[in-house]
């Protein structure tokens, strides 16, 4: 706070240099292939390409069904908004040149991650495509299969093209998401010295942008997918493959989906984390100065972790839990509609695609709703951002009820059960409630305004130890109310499902999984929104930084700050509502995978039975690689940082002028120690989540055959996958929880409460916070893509278990 | 260190004054009613009714088996061996007057506390008695029991009356413990100013003797019951109760005993955490002075707690851990001969109480071969405490292996299986090596001589956010290993069993749980002499505290810190040997919970399908369990301990002159404080424990009836349990290593490394410890409990799921 003269005269002196001394990202510019090849190409041959790929799109489209023609049209309808919301989100100025030069700075050391990181990911992707080329080559065939003439070779291509496609699909919206990002943040600090509601609306609409574009791929991804397999196949011409079996061909798309965001998220999340707390221990901690400072070494790697740990990774985790619980209601829908003989079951086969496309032209009337104000160029007093975004939240949920209730009476009325679809609705009610409360509930346990956040920024006040207990009982404690809402929600929408009317040939009702299914499309039903609250977080987040190190005046550090505690606020329900979905839509992947097993086993898989010594012990492995997995996360985490504060110990010490605006730290060092480091740490943890299910199913599948024990290693691995499931859940919330309340405990500290900044109860609640980074940001989000990882990879990797 | 002028004159001033201002100790001194009518006995009497006691002992042993007679008299001979060690260890010197005052306040507290919750306890128990009561007199009977004329009254009143006596045994067991601790501590410090070895020899003596006394105990009263029973109903004249359903009568003892084991872990663990960290926090951290100074006004109430804590408390939780073991055995051993129709299922029955018998037998032996050195009153240099100790632990292993081939030999053997008993003595060594590895692992995670803890002291040096965050990751980390060893042992008992050769009529191998539950007892077959070296920990610590309050010359703290620290590592390790234990009996109590349901419901309840969407619920619901049970026991610690803070340092601003020994701190009402809050918060996670399973169980029994799904209460609480054993298994391991290592981290820092001693380093590994005191003597062991307390309660409870 106390700045030299020659900060007064504007003398800022080394930090209008461009610090632009990033070696690890400039001097080795590795470019993955696919970039390579994208940016060799032509501006016209892309746009004839594009062309005839929207020929191609609507032709399959309308050779399969107007439904898909609907999706196909919503999707291009709003990937153009998304472009008009680019447009004018890049029409806002940049800013005086030193925002420029920062925020420069941050896009560099941001891309050059995400390139090599993702190249790191797409070798090994690469590698896995192979795996699974060969292990299906070798598979048996399903009756089903064989009846419909698909050939093993065919059978392969097709697992193979579809997980490198959402591979391919989930590297881009990550990519999508860190673009809109490094390029918003700039124009929305620029903007916060004119305007608050100028600021706001940037932010939420750049958040809206990659929203759009996240959830329109997941779905036109993989409604190309069916309507290439529909036409290509044959399906329906008889003698051919059944409609009903066509969306189990689509789990490839959401293991490599889920694939690539669990490695974004682990090395995202490693990244953002180990530069915030080493950036925060010896800055704030140690030196005593505020966050973002120009001098701190690591603040340019601070800031270049928000967006690829914040943006990057959430787009990539929110597009893989859209792919998952798409295709495991199709698959449950074809099922069903199987079993109940329907005769045209592409309603209930096309329904998940539907609610999507609806989400988002409801989410899309939401972010628009947000809009300026007209004297936009007057500095007003900004409303409450909080509710502003809460309006357009209303007006997108009131939509989405609307419309969730039309779509079923369009698809899923069947004469066989004329009042089916209204039970369906409801079930979407019993979703659209659920992620309500679960919001409400993370609400309740992380901000200030409640009770339990006060009670531990309370124990700061007798040490950094009650501290510590008091969040780690807070955490461990929230996981109970959520707990009680699944089960609440999982059995109504089971029970809605059940008592639907729908019955199969032996008059026994099978609605009830479909019905949790369609809870869970309810859930989503706002996807899109709460994906742009969730981006516009770590938008705010950086235009501070970028204020702060641009040494703006106060009054706007002001706005950026309200905006950046709402997006705090936004993050940490958003991550109620992720693990809610995830919950939901690994159950259902579960029954997925039990059908899927017993069609290739040919002969019925309906229990797990865990009174079996073997599969309890999977379930023991299955909790077990929960604990490990957050273990290695966390610690990949503290060494990462460690090596930050030691860098940057070193800074200060062997460049004393720094701490006087006198000689300028080396920022790229630090960004780069952090991106190798990153990089290096994200491969155990991933590896062990992809490697562990597989050995162990394989495993007990040889102990099975040798014990006379047939199935014994895809039950195992069923145990594994539920317990597995369950505490990833629980660990999740109490990361999670736990990291959002020590971050506001000390917010609500630093507003004046308990003798406010500089107090002993500050330090104690720094300390909570510095935990809760790798708690909330690294290893609770890891976590959530986790789940549905195990659940997609189980289901493609089947065939070993067998 | 500095001591004033007065000290070094010996004017010790208010220090010799007796401290013994316990408001709420003697003001209200609450004795349950069994403590005043034992008090009111003419000792005469007593001998009569011992007498007549044994008379009546002997005689029904005689009617049963002589199997029941061997185990008899090894449990009196090892009683009589056990009064010899205490008039042994009583027969030392109390040292100077100094010492025996604070001893005296010591043990005033700690009986004080004793009494006024064991008096909460037995309240709460007769209450539960009554539920019980009421209970049984309601439910069906089962087959078995029509057959044999066993009405509804009878199995009422066995059951309760079984309760009971769990209950009383295992209150006797912690007072045993807790007497003991409070009578030796004194007599250790005393020695310790002669001779090293025979202060090490009245810890372990002290401590062979609770052992002896709690596992004879668990031993006898689980003979005395069977003998008992046999005797009345008649069992083998025809058309009586059959033999091999006998045990199942027993499971109320195992109840009464882990209820009472839960409540007094409970207690006394959150005693003892909020004691010692409110203590450290202020007089530590805050004002600088070492642990167990006697101006910090916590002290006393600090060294009460480890004697209600460590002491009582463990006892009572190794008593019920024998208990449950021999219990859940003796119904597989039960359930096995029945199945394959062995002529004599007695062998098979009462195996568990023989092997126990030669529990007590080989670890007396160990125990005795600790011996005092000729030169005891030369100050000699101290051998290693542990290498004296693990000789000891090294001569019982060996006799137990052995005498644990004879006992299947002598019990196992079967004609139609004569290499049955050979497989059984191979499951019987895969427990002892489960036990043996177990240990290794956890000294492994805890013991600063290896990497973990040193990796975990260096990130202290990085501050207090690092070192938690590191700390965090290793307790996760941890849980890997012991999952894997038991996993093993699990899977190859089960497969030894099952290749026993004992077959049922349908002519399927059996042997299988069977082989499980040697391999358990195996494990559990040195348990008195693991059991002796844990209470040595804190008969060790309390030793320490009161030569360092009583201003002993260094040279006599040196020779307490050696064996306090001996006590640390083997504390630790018996915890991972607990829970070892706990997680095999837990498996076995569950196969148990199966007959029983099964037995009850007249069909075969064989499966839990987890598959089924309200099983798994259940499970999810018993992971959640967990977890808000050890948010509630860190958050109680948490809350004391600020209280106690408060207290803390509202004595040295108030009295300013305690720092220099001028005025005396009030060490009652840290007493008071600590001892009416731990009652208080030991309430709601207790009654969590037994109420959720019992709730969720009739709600969905509730919920079964109405949608058509028979056994659904059932078949929920089996899969709550199963979620809940291995959740907790892995919780538990989480928290006792985590805070293992932080408590050794900052004990490896205190030796001189990173600073040593009032380093920041130093300072950051306090807060870790601090962290981990609740983690590790308050949560994590009563997880333990927990667990074992929840497979009891189950088939207590079985007809309200029915």
């Amino acid at each position: 706070m106390m700045m030299g003269d020659d900060v007064e005269n504007g003398n800022l002196g080394p930090y209008l240099d461009r610090p632009r001394t990033f070696p690890n990202m400039c001097s080795k510019p590795y470019t993955p292939l696919i970039f390579r090849i994208l940016r060799g190409i032509n501006v016209r041959v892309l746009v004839i390409l594009l062309f005839l790929g929207f020929g191609y799109v609507f032709y399959i489209g309308a050779s399969t069904s107007p439904i898909i023609v609907f999706v196909f049209s919503v999707c291009i309808v709003s990937f153009l908004l998304s472009i008009y919301l680019t447009k004018w989100v890049l029409s806002k100025d940049e800013g005086p040149p030193e925002m420029a030069q920062i925020s420069e700075a941050i896009r560099d050391g941001a891309e050059g991650f995400f390139k090599t990181q993702y190249g790191t990911i797409s070798k090994m992707a690469l590698l896995l495509a192979l795996v699974i080329l060969s292990i299906y080559l070798f598979r048996n065939t399903t009756p089903q299969q064989e009846s419909s003439g698909l050939g093993r070779a065919t059978s392969a291509c097709i697992t193979v093209a579809a997980f490198l496609l959402g591979a391919l699909c989930s590297g881009v919206a990550g990519y999508v998401g860190m673009w809109v990002s490094v390029h918003a943040n700039v124009r929305v600090s620029s903007a916060a010295r004119r305007s608050a509601r100028e600021a706001l609306l940037i932010a939420v609409r750049a958040g809206g942008f990659s929203a759009l574009v996240v959830v329109g791929m997941a779905v036109i991804g993989i409604a190309i997918l069916y309507a290439t397999f529909y036409v290509w196949l044959g399906v329906h011409s008889p003698g051919s493959m059944k409609v009903t079996d066509l969306p189990l061909l689509l789990v490839g798309y959401g293991f490599g989906a889920s694939f690539v965001a669990l490695f974004a998220q682990l090395g995202g999340g490693i990244y953002t984390k180990a530069a915030d707390v080493g950036a925060d221990l010896v800055g704030k901690v140690e030196q005593g100065i505020p966050e973002d400072d120009p001098r701190n070494p690591a603040v340019i790697a601070d800031l270049v972790g928000d967006n690829v740990g914040d943006c990057a990774a959430r787009g990539a985790d929110l597009f893989e839990s859209i792919a998952a619980e798409i295709i495991s209601a199709m698959i449950l829908g074809g099922t069903m509609a199987q079993r109940c003989k329907i005769e045209d079951p592409s309603g209930f086969i096309l329904f998940p695609l539907v609610v999507h496309s609806f989400d988002l032209v409801v989410s899309s009337i939401g972010i628009l709703s947000i809009r300026g104000t007209r004297d936009s160029n007057v500095k007003v007093p900004l409303e409450d951002p909080m509710t502003i975004l809460q309006k357009g939240y209303s007006v997108t949920i009131i939509l989405a009820v609307l419309t969730f209730f039309g779509s079923t009476r369009w698809l899923l009325y069947t004469e066989q059960a004329p009042s089916a679809w209204l039970n369906f609705s409801l079930c979407g009610l019993v979703g659209i409630i659920t992620a309500y409360v679960f919001v409400w509930i993370t609400k309740y346990y992380t901000d200030y305004k409640h009770e339990p956040v006060r009670t531990l920024a309370l124990s700061s006040s007798t040490g950094h130890g009650t501290n510590i207990i008091a969040g780690v009982s807070l955490g461990l404690e929230s996981t109970a109310l959520p707990v009680l809402v699944i089960s609440v929600s999982i059995i109504s929408a089971f029970w809605l499902g059940h008592t639907s009317g729908l019955v199969d040939e032996t008059g026994s009702p099978t609605g009830g999984l479909f019905g949790t299914a369609v809870a869970t499309m309810g859930m989503l039903s706002t996807a899109a929104y709460i994906l742009t609250m969730d981006m516009f977080g770590p938008i705010a987040d950086n235009a501070g930084g970028i204020v702060e190190m641009s040494q703006q005046p106060d009054s706007v550090r002001e706005i950026t700050d309200v905006l950046d505690a709402v997006g705090n606020t936004t993050k940490a329900t958003t991550k109620g509502f992720a693990i809610g979905s995830a919950a939901l839509a690994s159950f259902l992947l579960f029954s997925a995978y039990m059908d899927e097993v017993s069609s290739f086993a040919r002969e019925p898989f309906k229990q797990v039975d865990i009174a079996i010594p073997e599969v309890f012990i999977g379930g023991l492995l299955g909790s077990m690689l929960i604990f490990l997995f957050s273990a290695w996360a966390c610690a990949a985490v503290g060494r990462t940082a460690q090596e930050v504060v030691k860098e940057v110990r070193r800074q200060f010490i062997e460049r004393p002028g720094i701490m006087d605006y006198k000689e300028k730290p080396d920022y790229g060092r630090c960004v780069a120690i952090v991106a190798s480091a990153s990089l290096r740490e994200m491969i155990k943890p991933g590896a062990l989540a992809i490697v562990s299910p597989i050995v162990v199913g394989f495993l007990f599948r040889v102990l099975g055959h040798y014990t006379g024990h047939p199935l014994l290693g895809a039950k195992v691995v069923a145990a594994l996958l539920m317990f597995a499931t369950v505490s990833g859940i629980l660990m999740a919330l109490f990361l999670n929880t736990a990291g959002g309340a020590w971050d506001n405990a000390k917010k609500f500290i630093e507003t004046g409460a308990l003798g406010g900044k500089g107090s002993e109860s500050h330090k104690a609640a720094v300390t909570g916070d510095t935990v809760g980074d790798p708690f909330k940001d690294t290893a609770g989000p890891s976590l959530h893509v986790l789940i549905k990882m195990l659940a997609t990879i189980t289901l493609v990797m089947a065939p070993v278990f067998l």
